[in-house]
């Protein structure tokens, strides 16, 4: 199945999801972990889309997601940063989606200079973090 | 907002609806009423998003929906026929949504030949409609 970009942007603008989570990890230095995410879940009928979705971009994984779907999942700060945010940085998405993205890509941004690292850098993801997902559940 | 036909597709793929409804209609000759529609529901923020499609398609309108989110649809069986229909036809939906419209596209042509108002016909319809939905809440 061979993808075109504004397919792919018009499939995301539908079912793709920008996040952030900050989360405690104990006994680390920082005492938490960012995991920015970048993910299109979807019933496993479609399973054949979302292998085309990984084999598009050349990056990410589609693993069993909950109630028996499946997820198509960027994690790796790198490839999001080299591969996936210049995607929809040249591709614009047309929704609301838009929005989250550019807060995603600041924090992604922010990782690669190691500001999670940093007291205020991690307090101003923090607070990004907790801008992305206003209103998702609609 | 100018749209480009394969991210239309896309954002289908995503979150389009092709759905027939088989309604009582007392009083009638048939005494049902089938009811096909094509339809992309999203929340406010969308709206322009909307309006954009229906001015791509240039049939359907934009209303209110449910839990103040908006709905773009299209009912009018002709529009369907003559401008939906060929649409998804010309530019192949890539999901399972793939599966639906094409049933859907054959309650369409039904329609047009005025099968819906002969028994074996509105059976058939009936039938079709009934397997549409499967699995649609995932």
């Amino acid at each position: 199945m061979k993808l075109e970009a504004q397919w792919v942007v018009g499939f995301t603008d539908g079912r793709g999801r920008f996040h952030v989570e900050v989360a405690p990890q104990p006994g680390t230095e920082d005492g938490v972990q960012v995991r920015p995410e970048f993910s299109i879940v979807r019933p496993p009928e479609d399973a054949q889309l979302l292998h085309a979705l990984k084999a598009y971009f050349g990056v990410g994984v589609v693993r069993n997601d909950h109630d028996g779907r499946l997820a198509y999942r960027v994690r790796n700060v790198r490839h999001l940063h080299d591969v996936i945010c210049p995607f929809f940085m040249k591709h614009t998405l047309r929704s609301r989606t838009h929005v989250a993205f550019l807060k995603f890509r600041r924090v992604v941004r922010m990782m690669m200079e190691d500001a999670h690292h940093e007291p205020d850098g991690l307090e101003a993801i923090r607070r990004i973090a907790a801008e992305m997902d206003v209103g998702r559940s609609r």
